[in-house]
């Protein structure tokens, strides 16, 4: 079920929250042990907070679509009185005072909270105890691995992720849903673990577009949200896209080459103008600059911490903080120069309106000792663009593919309406995975 | 003679272009050899350039109140088929192939330029072979060393010049002349020397507010340009001050605090609001962080040049450049973040439209062994505000000492009607140096 109908059904007294809680228990009873996307569940919590929603709509009150969609967050976002470990051993029972501002604005918008879902250690590349609900020996991506799998089997209708590489597109194309990684600063980071502050970027997971317009609007500061989902329920009529190839032809594995030409086909078709967009100069050198900029910033963030307690760092952020403390000044200088030339430089090839496409990810979910290859995804958070990503249908090796739509910088609302054109011709939604065994 | 009154002069024909050059020729002729302030002059071009633009003059032509003035250049900016040698030895015959773009627009308004003036080396800290024409054992100030030297003097009408820690408003308080640190950004830094690519103000060097007024509008680009002057010229009638003290009382000797105080009476006596103003935390660091961002982003630029020719940097910027090679990437990111919060902070206690009082320097220029201490410029250098310094006839030792006055972000226009007001109000203008012997 989607939040939308979700919505729809709460709305017409088909169910309740209640109802809508306990379905997600009885998909946490079957897929959990398979997946182990949550660090925790509080179904106490969860179930009185849905019989308060219940009882608020009983009495005549409504807040709206979110009110009592029962929601899971990665567990690097402050919630109220749980604690936000982070993948820490050592942060286990640290517990937050605060909601998040944007937990804040969903918990008044009338979303439930289940519980934490699983991230990498501090929201970086050490493979997590999550599985791919598609097949379990693969990754479900990293580092918002909960999330995507979470979302994918039901356990929840909708979960809050982050991404500072590819940290939101990777694990919702290798699980199947739908993601918006929105521009940076559109959300507030406050109370939210720091990876790399000037590439930080939260957003919603779902199944499908709409329901990500519904949890960015509730996610945003409450004072004239903009209204996403008029935008997504209003798809385009004649999308312009630009379509990328260089880095993204050369990285992607065969299938998701030929998947892109029959998408990009299938959209000329029915009516896209589709040109191809050559990539700025200094494009070629993202993947090294955010490599750094990475580094440097979660040293800036860890270092006296992980000078401490080095123990509790697991290999790969450790590397990478090594890294951060390592790199030169003057060499982060340059590339934060570079980083601002790139923005806009993107930002003036973005002007006319067109939406990029690209691949999601350079293939299917690779096998769960890594969490994937972030390539496609880094430099859009290196630049701040807004991205949209939609599973295609496509499943190689019985695992799922997305694409990944590029918008102007705080344009998502033109992002959403093109990003609904498209979901309209990938029509094989909703893919579910079936249960191990 | 000021810029204002020799354009009135111009428009009425009682002077023309090459009258106003060959009376900086004789100003040059008896300070030059004394003082330093210039690389090079040179005459003939200037000549050549004040004869056509007297013919344009003659033909009814007229580029505006600009037409004619003649101007010093500080030697880090390129000027067309000039050296730029920045104080290097290697570069002493670096010839310019286009015009900066402030130059342009200077040239555009019909301003004449007689030659480079002497800038320290690489704009840093080493001293120049300038000298202070009030008292030729003390420093002109840096490091538009050259540039306040020569308008002191009558060597020129006015000077461009730059400032990252405290270059254009220290140079122009130890030699008795006003200058205007416009906002960061306001002018385009193409083609200029970088020193501290997030901190590099260029701007003018005149001897009063009106006058800084008609550079400041020349050097912008010309489409629209704000119109400076009728600001300057507008005094207005009730200015709101905020008074600082904490940095700016500790540091300043007591001649300076006793002037601040008898300034600051002066003002309340004559109409003026005068409030006490904290600075915000944070506030106290900015000088350790400012050297932090200096020493980072000159090694950002400096590196490779400076690994190969390490013999082409004086001992000061040679210091500075090894403390940026050693700073570790996550301090300068902090340090970044800092100097963000600190633009915010000050953005936030600026609002209400008051401008800030503070002097311009701890004291009266130092002997010549340094530069001076840029202790009360460096904090406006590094968050971005626009200041003008105006001197205030209070000497010292026979030697000139000026107030700072700190505006909004991008309000301009009522710094420069303050300025005029408290010009007014600081009435021994002009004052000269005598020629010694």
């Amino acid at each position: 079920m989607t939040i939308q109908e979700a919505a729809e059904a709460i709305k017409g007294k088909r169910v309740t929250p209640v109802d809508l809680v306990e379905q997600c228990f009885a998909a946490i009873d079957r897929w959990e042990p398979h997946v182990k996307a949550w660090v925790f569940v509080d179904r106490e919590g969860a179930l009185a907070e849905a019989r308060r929603l219940t009882a608020e709509l009983e009495a005549g009150k409504s807040r709206g679509p979110l009110h009592g969609i029962p929601l899971g967050i990665k567990d690097i976002f402050d919630v109220f009185d749980w604690p936000t470990a982070c993948g820490s051993t050592l942060w286990a029972n640290s517990v937050a005072r605060h909601d998040a501002p944007i937990i804040a604005s969903l918990r008044t918008a009338g979303a439930i909270f289940l519980g934490k879902t699983v991230t990498t250690q501090f929201a970086s590349f050490d493979p997590p105890v999550t599985r791919n609900p598609w097949n379990l020996a693969h990754t479900p991506g990293g580092s918002s691995s909960g999330s995507a799998a979470a979302v994918s089997t039901g356990m929840c209708l909708g979960a809050i992720g982050s991404q500072t590489g590819g940290s939101l597109t990777r694990p919702a194309s290798y699980c199947g849903i739908a993601t918006i990684k929105p521009t940076f600063g559109l959300l507030d980071l406050d109370s939210i673990l720091t990876l790399a502050h000037s590439m930080d970027h939260p957003g919603p997971m779902a199944h499908n577009v709409t329901d990500l317009a519904l949890l960015l609007r509730g996610m945003g500061d409450m004072d004239m949200p903009p209204n996403y989902a008029e935008h997504a329920n209003v798809a385009v009529s004649r999308p312009r896209f630009g379509r990328l190839r260089q880095l993204f032809e050369e990285r992607a594995d065969e299938n998701v080459r030929a998947m892109m030409d029959e998408i990009a086909h299938r959209f000329e078709n029915d009516g896209a103008a589709m040109e191809e967009v050559a990539l700025p100069s200094g494009f070629s050198d993202i993947i090294a600059r955010h490599r750094i900029i990475m580094a440097v910033e979660a040293a800036q963030f860890h270092e006296s911490r992980f000078k401490r307690r080095p123990d509790d760092y697991a290999p790969r952020i450790t590397s990478l903080l090594n890294e951060g403390l390592a790199c030169p000044a003057p060499e982060y200088a340059r590339t934060k120069e570079h980083q601002l030339q790139l923005i806009y430089a993107m930002d003036a090839a973005m002007r006319d309106g067109k939406v990029l496409l690209c691949p999601a990810t350079p293939g299917p979910a690779p096998l769960a000792d890594t969490t994937g290859d972030p390539v496609f995804n880094s430099p859009w958070s290196y630049v701040g663009l807004p991205t949209i990503s939609i599973q295609t249908g496509y499943n190689v090796d019985g695992l799922p593919l997305a694409i990944q739509l590029v918008g102007a910088r705080n344009h998502e609302g033109e992002l959403f309406s093109t990003a609904a054109w498209c979901e309209k011709r990938l029509s094989t939604w909703p893919l579910v995975p079936k249960l191990p065994g």
